[in-house]
C-alpha cells in the first residue's frame, strides 16, 4: 500500500482551499465606505483587520503546504508478496527476497530394464537473496532434498554499467538448458546432455546481459563439498557468449557458444553417466564408469533457439574431450533438438541469454484456463570412445505443460528411449510416464 | 499499520468544514440592502461575488472529498509479526508465512535398563507456507536436527468449497495424536502408539474440515528418502473420518475412525519399535526387529476425545496386521487414555478434527500467570505375536504444562514404565524425569 | 515508511486554520450597529448567526483534531531491510529478524607439508530470531555448509533488568575471540587458540552486559549431535567475567577471565588439534590424537583488549588441564597477541564484552573508500605434555581488511608458521596466502 497514500496526498495539497474567500467581504466594506456608511477611521480598522486575517490565513496555508509536501515523500520500504516475499527500500538501495521451489515427481517405468517406479521430491529449495547499498548483491540458495545441498551462493558487485562480478558457489557458464532455471525447462527434466551439465564450483564470474547479446566468463576452484587435506583441488575456466539478432515482442532468434576447461584435482575421478530423462529412480542407463587416468577435460557447446509467438524451438550440441595419463584420450558428445507450441495465447519468456518462466495470460480462477503447452524433444548422447564403453543412447520425449497461474506448473512427459547401444544397459529401451507438480518463485 | 490510516482519513472527509459558513455575511448583505444602505447594483455585485466564492468552495470540497476517498482504499499488503512472520495482500489472494518450532529436552532415566541421561534438541523447524492467486497453496517445512529432514512439503488447491487437494510429502491421515501438531501434544511425547504413527509419504490427499465432522483420504508412494534404482517403491492408501456432535464454546465430543493399507516396496523391511515416551536417549525399549517376509500391512484406529472447559480427555486404540510371505501373519496393537485439567481458566483448542495450541487467557508479564495444566496418561503397546517377540509395555505418565504466553511452553513429565514383558528389555521398567522448553508458531 | 506519516499529520493538526477568521466581520457588524445602520433586532440576528456559525466551525475543528490525533497513533508494524529483514511491532512487544552469513575462502599453501590448495564455502548461515510478548526471545541458526549443522538455537527470557536467561544450544562462555562473532574477527580465522574454543552444548545460560562489565554463567549437557542409547551424556559448567574500566568514544580497556569445567560422557574421546589459521584444506598441523583415559578437563583463560580510535590490540592466554584414568594428567596451553590499525578514519566496535562489526564511516559508492585495516598477530599453541605429543606451534599472521560498506568485507591474510615442534608435522612450517569474501548481517 505504501506508494499510493503520498501520491494522493500530493493531489490534496494542490486543491486545498484554505484561504477563506474574503473578496465578497472586501467588496462590501468598500461599498459601505463608498456609500459613507462607515467612517474613514472605521474603514481603516476594517481593512487592517481584514489584512491581518488574510496574512494569517496565507501563512497557515503555507505551513500546511510544507507539511503535506513532507508527507508526499516516497515511503521508505515496500513489501510485496506474490508467491514469495520481497522487501525493498524505495530508494533502490536495499532489497531482500525469499524465493522457493518445490517439485514433486512420480514415474512409471515400463519395458526393460526393470527400473523402480515411484515418487520423488525432486527439488525443495529456499533462496534468500538481496541487495545492499545499491551496488552489492548476495544470494544463499539451499536444496533441502537428500540431506541438503548448497546451490548458487555468492556475493556480487553490480556497480558496473549493465555487468555483474560475483564470487562464490556458482554453476559454470555452459549450455542454454543449464543457464535456464530447472523450473523453466520445457520438459520435466533437461535432455540427455545433462551428462555434461550443471556443475557448480567456487569461483569468480563476470557477466553482462544486453538485449542482443550476453557474455559470461569465470574461473573456478572445486565444488563446495570438496575439502581435501593434502591434494590440491581442481580448477577450471569457462566462458559463454550468446547473440540474439532478433529479440522483441515474443520473436527471438538466439545463438550461443560456450567452452569450459577443467583440471581435475590430484586424486579426483572423472565419470559421466545419465538417467533416461527422468530422475525418480536414480537409475543411470548410460555410464562410463570411472575413466582411468583422466586429468583434464575440455567441454564445448553450441546452442540455437527461436521463438515465434506461441511456437519455440531450441537445439544444443556439446563435446567433451578428456585427456588422460593412462590409455588414449577420449571424447564424448551429445545433443538435442526440441520444439514447443502453446495451445493458448502464450509465449516463452526469453531473458537475454536464457529462458525465464512463462506467465500465463489468462489465469485459472479468473475466467481463464491458464497456459497449455505441447513439447517434443529428440536427444542423443554418446559415452563410448576407445576403451571407455559408456553406451550410446537416443531418446524421444513428448510433454504437456499446464501453467494454471504464474509460479505453478503441472507437467506430464512420455519418454521413449529409442536405442541404447553399449554400456551397462545395452539393448534395453525403457518407456517412462513421468508427472511433476511444481511451485517455483 | 496499514489499515487504520485510511479508515480515519475517511472520517476526516465527512467532517471537513471546507465551505465557509457564509450565511452571516449573506444575512448582513440582505439587511443592508433592505435598509437601503447598498444600491441594487451593489447588492447584485455582492451576491454575484458571494455566489462565485461559494461555488468555488463547493468545487474544492468536492475535489478533496474525491481525493480522500482514494486514500481510503484498503492497503495492498499487510505485515504482521506475532511470533512468526505473515505477509498478505488485503484482497486475500496472496500470503506468505514463516513459522518455526524449537524444542529443547533434558531427561534423567532411573532404574533398569541403564539408559543415557542427557539433553536433546528434539525439533528445530522452519516452515515457509503461502497462498497464491487465491486458490493455490504451498508449504515447505524442514527439521534442522540430526542432519536435517524434509517435513510436510506440498502444493495444494483450495478452490473447492471448504476442501483441499494437496500433492507432495505429507503425513498419513491416522490418529488424533498424530493429526495434532507435536507442539500441541498434552504430554511431552506422544503415547506408545507412536510405534504406529507419523509416517510421511509422497502422495496426494484430499481433506475437508467442518464444524461437526472432518474427512481425509489419500494415496501415497514412498517416503522422500527412498530412491531405488531397480525395485519399485511401496505405496499405500488411507482415510480418516471424525465426528464432533458437540463442538462449541469449549465443549467438545469427538469420535474418529481411520485405516491405512500399505504395500511395502520389493526390498523394504518392516520393523516396529518404540521408546518409553521420552526421546532423549534414542533407546528403543520394545522392538520387533525386522519382521521377515513382511509384504503388506493394514493399520486401523479408533479415537475419542472430550473437552469440558478446563477438563479434557482422549483415548485411542490401534491395531496393525502384517501379512507375510514367510511365517504366520502377525498383529500388533496398542492404545492410550489420557486426561488433562487446566489449573487456570483455560481450555484445549479443538480445531475440527485435531487439537491446536492452547492460548493462555492471562499472560505472564501482563498481570497473569499464564496457563497451567495437569495431565495423566496410561499407554499400552503389544509388539509380540507368533514368532515376533517385540515385547509388551504398559506405562503411566504424569505431566505439568506451563504456557506463560502463547507460543511458549515449558513442560515436566514423570514417566513410570509399569511393565515390560518380552522383547529386548523384558522385565526392566525405567522411570524417567523429562523436561522440555518449547517455542512453536 | 510507517513512522513519518503520523508525525507530519500531527504537525498538520496544530496549524489547521479551520475556524474562519471572522473577527473582521464582527468588527463590521459592530460598526454598522454603532453607526445605526442596522436595527437592534437585525444586530441580534446577525450576532446569533455569527455565533452559531462560529460554534459550528469550532465543533468541526474539534472533530478533525480528534480524528487526526487517531491518525497520529504510532504504526503497528515496522519493516526494515538493510542487509537482512527485520519486522517489529512499534510497541516493542514482537520482533522477527532474518540474518545471514556467507564466507567464501581461497587458499594457497606453500612449503612443507604438502597441503591442498583450493576454495571453500566457510560458512553459509541463515538465522531466524525474534521477540514475543516483550520478554521472551528465540533464535534458530543453521549453517548450510558440509551437510548442515545447527548453531546457537535457544529460547530465552529477558524480563529481568538488563539480564537474559536462555535455554538451548549455545556456545560456552569462554574467550574474547569466540565470544565475538566469526564475522568480526580481525584476521580471517581465529588464532591457534581455536584448539580450545567454540564448543556448543545444550544447556542453560544467564548473562548480563553493562557499560563497564559483563558476566555470563552456564550449565550444559552434551552437544546436539550426541544421542546415545546407554551411556550418559557429558556435562559442563562455565563462567566468564569481563571488565571495561574505559569504554567510551572509541576508547576501550577490557579485561576478562573465564573458566569451563567439563565431564565427558562415559564413552567420549577427547582430542585437541588445530589447523594453521586457515581452514580451506582441513589439514590439522598439530594433533594430540585421542587422549586415552581422559574423563574431565578444566579450561581457563585470561583476556585483554584495548582500543584507541583507529588502533586496537588484544591478547588471550588459555590453559586446558585434562584428568585421566589412564596415564598422567596432562595440560595444554596457548595464547595470542594481535594488533590492528585502521588506515581510514574508523574504529573497532566494542559491544560491552565482545567486538561487533566495524561500520565504515565512508562508504564506497558514496564518495568514500570504505574502511581499510591492517592487522598482525602472533599465536602459539602447545599440545605436547607427558605421553601426549600433539606438537607445539608458533605462527605469525598479517592481514588486510577492506569493508567497502557495512555488512561486506574482503580480507587477505599471509600466515607464516614459524615453528612446529613435535606432533604429526614436526619441523614443517607452511606459509599460506588466504583470501575471504564475506557477507554478514
Amino acid at each position: 500500500m505504501s506508494n499510493f497514500v503520498p501520491k494522493l496526498l500530493f493531489v490534496f495539497v494542490l486543491g486545498l482551499p484554505l484561504v477563506s474567500h474574503a473578496s465578497e467581504l472586501r467588496l462590501l466594506i468598500d461599498m459601505l465606505h463608498e456609500n459613507d456608511m462607515v467612517s474613514e477611521e472605521q474603514y481603516d480598522r476594517l481593512l487592517a483587520e481584514l489584512e491581518q486575517n488574510q496574512q494569517q490565513s496565507a501563512k497557515e496555508k503555507q505551513q500546511i503546504t510544507e507539511q503535506l509536501e513532507l508527507v508526499t515523500q516516497p515511503p521508505e520500504v515496500e513489501v510485496t508478496t506474490k508467491g514469495g516475499l520481497r522487501v525493498s527500500t524505495t530508494d533502490g538501495q536495499f532489497e531482500t527476497r525469499l524465493r522457493g521451489r518445490l517439485m514433486i515427481d512420480a514415474a512409471d517405468y515400463d519395458g526393460a530394464p526393470q527400473i523402480a517406479d515411484g515418487t520423488n521430491i525432486r527439488r525443495a529449495r529456499l533462496a534468500w537473496s538481496g541487495r545492499i547499498f545499491s551496488d552489492w548483491i548476495y544470494k544463499l540458495d539451499y536444496d533441502f532434498t537428500d540431506g541438503g545441498e548448497l546451490k548458487d551462493s555468492y556475493i556480487g558487485y553490480t556497480g558496473f554499467s549493465q555487468a555483474r562480478l560475483r564470487m562464490g558457489l556458482m554453476e559454470i557458464p555452459l549450455g542454454l538448458q543449464y543457464r535456464s532455471s530447472s523450473a523453466n525447462s520445457q520438459l520435466i527434466e533437461r535432455s540427455l546432455l545433462g551428462a555434461f551439465g550443471g556443475d557448480r564450483y567456487i569461483g569468480m564470474m563476470a557477466d553482462t546481459k544486453r538485449q542482443h547479446w550476453s557474455a559470461t566468463a569465470g574461473i573456478f576452484g572445486d565444488d563446495a563439498n570438496e575439502q581435501r587435506e593434502r591434494n590440491d583441488e581442481g580448477w577450471g575456466v569457462g566462458a559463454r557468449v550468446t547473440m540474439a539478432p532478433i529479440n522483441h515482442n515474443n520473436m527471438v532468434l538466439h545463438f550461443g557458444l560456450a567452452t569450459f576447461y577443467r583440471h581435475l584435482n590430484d586424486q579426483a575421478t572423472l565419470r559421466f553417466d545419465e538417467q533416461p530423462e527422468a530422475r525418480v529412480a536414480g537409475f543411470e542407463i548410460v555410464d562410463t564408469g570411472i575413466i582411468p587416468g583422466a586429468r583434464t577435460y575440455t567441454r564445448s557447446g553450441v546452442e540455437w533457439a527461436a521463438v515465434g509467438n506461441r511456437w519455440s524451438a531450441q537445439a544444443e550440441y556439446m563435446v567433451t574431450d578428456v585427456r588422460r595419463t593412462v590409455g588414449q584420450d577420449v571424447g564424448f558428445s551429445g545433443g538435442h533438438i526440441q520444439s514447443g507450441f502453446f495451445l493458448t495465447d502464450d509465449s516463452l519468456n526469453y531473458e537475454n541469454g536464457d529462458f525465464g518462466s512463462p506467465q500465463p495470460n489468462h489465469h485459472v480462477g479468473d475466467g481463464g484456463v491458464g497456459a497449455w503447452e505441447l513439447v517434443a524433444r529428440y536427444s542423443t548422447l554418446d559415452l563410448t570412445d576407445e576403451d571407455i564403453i559408456g553406451g550410446e543412447i537416443d531418446s524421444l520425449t513428448f510433454g504437456l505443460n499446464w501453467y494454471p497461474v504464474p509460479m505453478l506448473r503441472f507437467s506430464a512427459n512420455y519418454i521413449n528411449v529409442l536405442n541404447v547401444d553399449g554400456g551397462p544397459s545395452s539393448g534395453q529401451e525403457p518407456r517412462i510416464f513421468l508427472v511433476r507438480s511444481q511451485w517455483a518463485f
